[in-house]
């Protein structure tokens, strides 16, 4: 078991210290307040098409930053270094899952462009603030993830399915919970869907493609966002040579204020 | 004079289609509610950085579409030539203005890609639903824009100053005009300053560097908008051997509703 815990509340530097420790764990309700990423590192000859499927698919893919060829910094999060501080990787081989590991300093290589692309774990605390419940923080789990049946427009190489993330939301907290995450544009904004996952082409709630199942509460209705591993599924879909991308759920810890990225 | 004035409201078809016609006007007032672009258009190994520099600086160059390769179609204007529905163009050579022409047949190439970037006429049609006056609407001139003394974050070969846009605004509704930019992100978004020209480095607010300057009113403040023309000041900071773009205020008008750039 982990020793931190998210009564611990570290700070951004502090977590990402943990991680680079090896402390393994899903970061969802970690150093609230502060903007979580998702990451996707390819060799440079991928980049533009990576860039351009992230600019055709914003509500799924916004790009926060991107790094220089080779670089494993950021100015979102001041002495991180990307090869280490996210608690879970994965490595990609032609679209195939190859390794699974707590950094990746044998995986580098030189010619590697990395970007970093909200996550929906941002506006969890504007929702959190608007008395919206988290069912997954509430049961200690990762959130839900799901392959859906909409394409993402391609780019060049790159083709795959928009992946959403799923909450369990009391039925007279939707709108609110709507209003809240439309404010906030750059990191996934509103849902795409409230209701039936069947119009999604999810067949069963309780074995999501990524993350944990959540369990509803009586009166809870599934709504869903555009979420920041779709660029993942374009990996499996695509299948470019190497790929290097955090685990679902194990997200970089930014020192981004989450309030940076609401509109209004 | 060309033949159609504002009142005529043409559809964005129509309007394009005089355009290809050689109406040679700038477009601010035109087809209200329907969305107007920036246009730059590079060779394809430049591309990569226009799109990176437009990443990391997205308040002045929010991408709303990239074609591929070669292409003159965007589906945010079904039936468009990019090459002759925009009213004016500039070409660029090493930096340097070489020609304005009323259309771009003669310079196009098959290796260009095209951006097209938002543009703050967008939100004009949500101002003047708030009651903020336009006066360079009113004044029938093109809207001001300068270059200031604020870099952009450069990406690979491409760097330059942002440019901005200035709207005279009565005291009493900049707090307005700031709500309702501020919810329109994806075209700037809220304002990047206001009151002091100096601050930004500009001058003389009667010389600007685009576009053509508009007479405050009494009670009227200075409110500056980040502005698409930055590519432009980019070109000429930082050399690309090609480009082409739209001339200054001579905009491409889309099917796109503004509406739809609006996050709440």
């Amino acid at each position: 078991m982990p020793t931190a815990t998210r009564s611990d509340a570290p700070a951004p530097g502090q977590a990402r210290a943990l991680f680079r420790e090896r402390v393994d764990v899903p970061t969802a309700g970690w150093c609230p307040g502060y903007t979580q990423v998702n990451l996707i590192s390819v060799p440079a000859d991928w980049a533009y098409d990576v860039l351009l499927f992230c600019q055709r698919n914003p509500k799924p893919c916004p790009v926060l930053d991107v790094t220089d060829r080779g670089a494993w910094t950021t100015p979102l999060a001041p002495g991180a270094d990307l090869r280490t501080d996210v608690p879970r990787y994965r490595v990609w081989e032609n679209g195939q899952l190859v390794d699974e590991p707590l950094d990746v300093m044998d995986h580098w290589r030189d010619d590697l462009v990395t970007f970093l692309i909200g996550c929906s774990f941002t506006f969890e605390s504007a929702l959190a603030e608007a008395g919206v419940p988290l069912r997954h923080v509430e049961q200690g789990r990762n959130v839900a993830m799901y392959r859906t049946n909409r394409p993402c427009r391609p780019a060049g190489e790159l083709h795959g399915p928009m992946v959403v993330s799923m909450r369990q939301i009391p039925a007279g907290l939707v709108e609110t919970a709507t209003q809240v995450s439309s404010l906030m544009p750059a990191v996934h904004g509103g849902p795409v869907h409230v209701g039936d996952p069947a119009e999604l082409g999810i067949d069963d709630l309780a074995r999501p493609d990524f993350g944990d199942p959540v369990r509803a509460r009586p009166g809870d209705v599934p709504v869903f966002w555009a979420c920041g591993v779709t660029p993942q599924a374009a990996v499996m879909a695509s299948k470019p040579p190497f790929a290097l991308t955090h685990a679902p759920g194990y997200m970089l810890i930014t020192d981004a204020l989450d309030e940076h990225y609401r509109v209004a």
